[in-house]
C-alpha cells in the first residue's frame, strides 16, 4: 500500500502552486459564469471502474513482454486497483474477468473493502479454451453449431452472474470472438439466431436489479466477420432480449472514421445505452490509454453525456479497458483515469445555453467554437483540487514513484515468463 | 433507337460460339448437378433499376467534363434507358429523381411503354436548392431547425410520391444531406428526433401499397456528422415509422472495411431489407461502375440475397446508382446491369446443401472454397443465351457501337456546357 | 475595410480581462522554466498563407449554397485576405491560384499592399478545363496519353510560374487530379512516367530561387488510382526532379488511420519537405477548418516541425487549404489560422529536454504526459496579446462581426447564383 | 508423406473430367488467341515458397486454439512444406524463420532435399525475447536507444545470413516491430536515424549474391507509430542501404482503401521492388487465406507483376504469410498456392495489346473490362493439368484427406498445449 505520509509529503511540495491555478482558474471560469466549486464537486463525483486484467502487462499476439512485480493473482490485482484508487480517488470500482479472476467471494470482498473498492460489472471469457473445460470454443461459444458447446458458454455466464451476486455487482459484460475468418464459414443469419438463443438463456438468469451489457466489436479475434459487430447489431440484440439488455459501446471497436459520439447519440435515444469501455485507438482495437491519442474524440463522446444527464433511464456504467505494454500498469490506469475525468470535467464547462443558440441559428462557427473553449480549459487544478480534498495525490504518478510500490511487489511477487510469442 | 436488324447482325457473328460456350458450361455444371436451363431462366427472370441521372455524364467536386450528345430531359434519358434494356433485357424499370424529371405522367408513361419500361422507386432531392425553391436547405431539410424548412421538405416528398403513384411506382427513396461539417454544429439527438418526425409526416402520405426507403451514407455532403449515418440509424428509423418503412442500403456507404453482406443479413433478420443502390467502390462513395473494383463483395452480397429468397416478406427493389464520369454513361449501365446479374447467378450457384454441412461441420476450408467455386463459375454464356432468348444483344457495348447511337443523339441534343468547377 | 476604430473599441473591451489571463499563465509558464514574452514572440512571428479560393463559400459534388457577399474576382478576394490579417495579424500571405485569379499583375500587388500582404506559392489547375481551352483534361493533363494536352498543361504551369515571378511568389505547387477511375483504364508506370516527363518540362522553367511543390493525395477526382497518390510516389518524383523539387503535405489527403506526422519526419528526414496545405478532416478531404476535428493531430504535426527547427535546408511554406461550405469564409479563415498559430504555440512549450530524457528512458507514459503538458496549456492569452501588439484584434470573429464587414460587400457585390448539383 | 498411389488413384477419379474441361477451355482461349499450352507451361513454371511457421496454428493476442498433429518441430514443418509441394507441384521453397527454425544445415538441407524443396529469403525476428537472450526488445530492437540492444539484434541478423548462406538461401528478410505506443515515446526522426545504421550494419554482411528485403507495415505490434510503416520509408531505406536492398510488400499490411497494385508499380519503377509476402485481409494484418476475401485485387497485383516480366532487374521472391488459426494449415497451404498461381495465370491471359490500344484512346470502359474478361477466365482446368502432368493431384486438398496425413502425424507429434491467451 502506499503511505499517508507519502501522499502528504509530495502533496505538500505542490498544494502552493496549486492553490494559485486554483484560484487563477476559479477567476477565469467565474467570468463565463462558471462556480468553479461546482465543477470541483462533479470531478469529487466521478468514479470509473478498473479492470482487473489491466494491472497485468499486455501483449500482442507477436509478443508479451513482461513487466516488473505484475500480479500472480486476483489479490495482487486488487492491491494494484487499491494503489490507483488511494491516489487518484476517482476509481472505486473494479471490474473482474471470469474464470481469470475466481476466488473466494468473501476474500475478494474483503481484500476489496479494505480499499473502499466495490466491484462493477462482471465480464465473461469465452473467447478462450480453459484447462479444465470439456468443449473448444475454436469455433464459436454462444453461437456455436454444437448444442452442448452452447450450453457450456451459457452456463459459464450464469456462473458469472452468480459469482457477481455475491460480490454485489450489478451487471454482466458479454463480448464474444464468435465470427469468422473466412466468407461462407458461417451462415451469418443461423449463427445470429443462435446467438440470440444462447443470450435469452442468459438473460432469464438475471436477477431483477441486474443489467446485461451486449458490446459489440467490428473485428478481431473473427477477420472476416464478428457476430456482433457493430451498434446495430448490439441494439437489435438488447431489443430483442428485453429492458434489462442494453448496450455497451467501447471506444475502439469501430470502423475507421466512425463517428463514435454519434453512436452515444443514437443509443441514447434508443434507450439502450448501458455504458463504456474507455480507451484510445489509431488503427484497430489498439486498447491504448484513454486520451492519448485523440483526447478530442473521449472529450466529444463526453460531451453527448453530461448533454444527456437526466435522461430518465440513463445509469451509465464507465470502465476502463486498456492493454498496457510498454508502460507500468498502475500508472497508465491512473493517468487513463484523470484523463477521463478531464474529459467529463470538460464537457461540463461547455456554455450550453450559448451553444444551443448557435445550433438553433445555425451559427456552425461558433457552435464548434463553443465546444472548443470547453475542451481548451486546463482543468488541472481542479482535478487535483479533487484529489487532494479526498486525500488522494496531487501528482498520482510522481507519488506512485516516489513511494516505490512497484519495486516492493517486484520482490513479492513471483517473476512471470515472457510468454507469448509464436502466434503469428 | 437501336434497330433490330443492327442487333441481329451483330448477333448472327456470335452465336456459334455462345453456343459451343453454352454446351460446354451445360456439360460442367450438369456434373455439379446443376441445370443450366433453371439458371438461364433465372437470368431471364432478373432485372434492375436505372437510375434516370446515371444516363449523364456525372463529376466531382473539381469539374464536370460532359460528354457527347447528353440527355437534355427526362425523355431524353428515358431514350437511353430504352437503349440499355433493348440491348441487355436486363433493366426494365427506371428510377426517377424529382425535381430533375418533372414532367406529365401521360407522357413519360408513354414514352416508357415505347421501350416496355415501368417505373421503380422514385427520389426526392432535398440536399439541394432549386432555382424557385423558397426555403434554403443549406443547413438542413428535413432537420433543419426552422419548422418551415422541414415543412417544405416534407411537402416536396409527398409530391414526389403523388408524382410516383401516377407513374406506377410503389416505393419512395429518401436519402438526405442532412448532417454538420463541425462537432457542436447541431444537436444530434435533437437533430434525429426532428428527422423522425419529419419521416413520420411522409410517411403518413404513404399509399396502402406504397414502402418508404430509408437510405444510410456515413458522410459526404456533411463532412462530420450525417443524420442517417448507417444501418443501426437507418434500422431505427424504419422501426420508428412502421411496417411499411424499410431500408436501402447503398453499396458504397459504409466506413473502411465494413462487412455489407453482414449487414444485408442482419436487416434480413431483423424483416428490414428493402432494396439496394448497386455500385462499387474504392475510397468514399466513388459510385463508380458495379463489380468493377471488388467484384467478389458484390457476389457475397447476393449470395446472402439467394440464400435468403423465400424469406416471408423480403421483396427487394435493385437499383443502380452509380456516377459516370469518364465513360459513356450507356455503356456503364449496360455492363453494370450485366454484372450485377452476373453476380446473381453465380449466387445462384452456390451448392448450399454442401455449404450448410460444411458450416455445421465447421469445416472453413471447404465453406470458403464452395463459395470460391461459384463464383469464378464463367457464366458468360449463360447471360448471352439469355439475352439472345429475350430478343437482346449477345454483346450489347459492341452492338450498341456498331448502332452509332451516340453520334446520332450527339447531333440531336444541345450541347451541354463544361460546368462545374470553382468548388473546391 | 475594418475601421481601426472598431477594432481599438472592441479590443478596449477585452484588454484587462486579457492582462489578467496573461500574467497568471506567465507565472504558470515561469514555474515551467518559459519565458512567456518569449513565445509571445514567436507568437507575433508566424504567418500563414490564405487561399484567395477559400474567401469564397465552397460546396460539394451535390450542390454549394452561395452565402452573402461572395468575392466576385480576385480583388475582392483580396479585400477579403486583408480583414483576416488585419485583425489576426497571422495572415501576411495569400495563395493564388491560376486561371481564377488572372489579373494584372501591378494591379493585384498594389492591391495586396493595402494590407501589408505579400504573395505565397502559386497554384496551378490542370483539373478543370476553361472555356477557352483548346485540349480538354477530362481523361488527363500532365499525365495524358495525348502529348499535345501535355504540352498544354506544361504551358499553363509555365505561366503560372511567369505569372507568380512577377507577384514576388517564390513557389509553384503542382496538385493534378489525373488518375483513373477503373483498374486497367490507364497504365500506371507508364502513366507516371509521362507525369515525370511533364514535371521535368516545369521543372526548366523553375526561376533559381524558385520551388516546385508536388502535392500528393490518395483519391478524389480520381477514384480508383491517382498519379501522385501518397507520399512516396511524391518523394519519387522531388527526387527525380532535383533540389529545388519538395513535397508539399495537405492533412486531408491520407488513406484512413495513417500517422501523418510520421510522414511529416520522413520527408524531412529526406531533405524534402516543403511545404504544407492546413485543413482537417474526418473522413476524405473533407476539407474542414484546421483544428475542429482533430487539434491533438495538429499539435503533433507541429511538435515535429517545432522540433525540427534549425535543421539545414528545412524552408516551409504554410498555406491554409479548406472549402467553406456552411460557414462565413472570412471568420473561418481567421479561426484556422488562429487555431493553426495555436498549435505552434503549443509545440513550442512542449519540454524537449525531459521529453528527450524520457524517450532515452523508455518512460512512454511521461514522454507522452510532456506532449499532453504542452498541448494543454490554453495559450489564448498568448495569442491574443500577439494580436493586440501587433495592431489586430483580441477577438477577430466578434470584432468582424461587429464591423459588419460581410452587410456592405453583400450589398456592394454581385449575387452569385445556386450553382452547382446535378453533378450526382 | 504422401503415398504416390493415393495420388494416382484419386487422380484417376477426376482425370476424365479434367480432359474435358481442359480441352473446352483451349479451344475458347484458342478464339481470344491464346495458347492454353503455353499457358500451362507458365503454371508449371510458378512456385511459391511456404513460410515455416505457416503450418502450426495461428492465434490471436486473445487465444490460440492448438490444431491436430502441429509440427513440432522444424523437421515436422518440413514434412509438412513436402506435402504441399508434393500435391500442388507450386511450393517448391521454404522459408525459414530464425532462431525458431535453428538446427543443424546439413540435416535441415537433407530433410529439404527428400522433398525436393529449397530455402527461400530466411526471416530474422528481433519482435520477441527469446529465452536466453540478455537484452531485451521491449522497447525496439534495431532501433533501441541502447547501443548494445541494437548490436544485440543486428548480431541476430548477420547469423540469419550465416544460416541462410550454409542452407542455399539468397535474401534476409527484416520485419521488425519497433515502433511506440504513444505520441512522444520515440524520437520518430533520431528512431529512423538508428533504424538505418543498424541496417547498414547488417547490409555490410550481406554476400554479394544476396539481397536485403526490406518489410513495411502501418501498425501492429506497435499501435502509434511503427519505423518502417509504409513503402515511402521502405524505399528510403533501399535506397539509403544500397542496390542489394528492396522493398517487399506484404499485401496485409497498409492503411485501408491503398491501393497496392499501384505500389507494386511505383517499386518497379523505382528498380526496389524484391518481393511478397501474400495472404489476403478485411481489416488489419488479417494474414487470411491469399485470394479469399478479396480475389480481383491479388489478380491486379498480378497483373502489374506480370505487364513488368522483362523488366531489368526485376527478380521477385513470392512467399506466402499467413496465420492459419482455424483450418488445417497444409490445406490452406495448398488452396493458397493454388490461389495465388490462379491469379498470376488469369494475368496471364490479359490481352496486353488490345489493354495498351484502349489506355491510348481512353477508353476506359473497355479497358477495365479486359482485365475482368482475364480475370473471370475459369483457369482451374489448366492449374490441374500443370499439377497432373508434374506427378501432382487433380484434387490436392480432397486427395490430402484421403492419405490420412494429419491423422498419422497426430499420433507421431507430441500434443502442443492450448498456449496463449490472457494476452488482452
Amino acid at each position: 500500500m502506499i503511505d499517508t505520509s507519502v501522499i502528504e509529503a509530495e502533496n505538500a511540495k505542490r498544494v502552493r502552486d496549486l492553490e494559485t491555478d486554483y484560484v487563477a482558474l476559479g477567476e477565469k471560469l467565474d467570468r463565463r459564469g462558471i462556480d468553479i466549486r461546482a465543477i470541483t464537486e462533479r470531478a469529487k463525483g466521478f468514479g470509473v471502474a478498473i479492470p482487473s486484467w489491466g494491472t497485468g502487462t499486455g501483449g500482442t499476439r507477436f509478443a508479451r513482454f513482461p513487466g516488473e512485480g505484475e500480479p500472480a493473482n486476483i489479490f495482487d490485482k486488487l492491491d494494484d486497483c487499491g494503489v490507483i484508487h488511494t491516489l487518484t480517488r476517482a476509481a472505486p470500482n473494479v471490474s473482474l474477468h471470469i474464470p481469470w479472476d475466481k476466488a473466494d467471494p468473501e476474500d475478494l470482498k474483503a481484500k476489496a473493502a479494505q480499499y473502499g473498492l466495490s466491484f462493477d460489472a462482471v465480464n465473461s471469457n469465452t473467447f478462450q479454451d480453459q484447462p479444465d473445460q470439456e468443449k473448444s470454443y475454436k469455433f464459436g461459444s454462444l453461437t456455436h453449431t454444437d448444442a452442448a458447446t452452447r450450453a457450456q458458454a451459457v452456463e459459464h455466464n450464469l456462473e458469472c452472474i452468480e459469482i457477481g451476486d455475491k460480490l454485489g455487482s450489478k451487471a454482466l459484460t458479454v463480448w464474444i470472438g464468435d465470427g469468422a475468418n473466412f466468407p461462407g464459414q458461417t451462415h451469418m443469419g443461423r449463427q445470429f439466431d443462435r446467438y440470440l438463443a444462447s443470450m435469452k438463456e442468459i438473460y432469464k438468469g438475471l436477477p431483477d436489479d441486474w443489467r446485461l451489457f451486449s458490446e459489440h466489436k467490428i473485428y478481431e479475434p473473427a477477420f472476416y466477420s464478428t457476430v456482433v459487430q457493430d451498434w446495430g447489431t448490439s441494439l437489435l440484440t438488447a431489443q430483442e432480449l428485453g429492458k434489462k439488455a442494453m448496450c455497451l459501446v467501447d471506444l475502439g471497436h469501430h470502423a475507421p472514421n466512425v463517428n463514435i459520439e454519434m453512436i452515444v447519440s443514437r443509443l441514447i435515444h434508443a434507450g439502450k445505452l448501458g455504458g463504456f469501455h474507455f480507451n484510445d485507438s489509431k488503427y484497430g482495437d489498439d486498447d491504448l490509454d484513454s486520451g492519448t491519442i485523440d483526447p478530442y474524440r473521449l472529450f466529444l463522446v463526453w460531451n453527448e453525456l453530461v448533454d444527456a444527464e437526466g435522461t430518465p433511464g440513463l445509469d451509465l456504467a464507465h470502465m476502463i479497458d486498456q492493454s498496457h505494454n510498454v508502460t507500468d500498469p498502475i500508472e497508465s490506469l491512473m493517468v487513463s483515469t484523470m484523463e477521463i475525468q478531464r474529459a467529463y470535467l470538460q464537457a461540463s464547462l461547455v456554455d450550453r445555453e450559448a451553444l444551443a443558440g448557435y445550433q438553433s441559428d445555425n451559427d456552425a462557427l461558433m457552435a464548434s467554437a463553443t465546444l472548443r473553449a470547453a475542451f481548451r480549459t486546463d482543468v488541472d487544478a481542479i482535478l487535483a483540487k479533487a484529489r487532494l480534498e479526498d486525500g488522494g495525490s496531487i501528482d498520482p504518478v510522481k507519488t506512485y514513484r516516489v513511494s516505490g510500490y512497484r519495486a516492493v511487489v517486484a520482490d513479492q511477487r513471483p517473476k512471470v515468463s515472457g510468454a507469448g510469442g509464436g502466434i503469428v
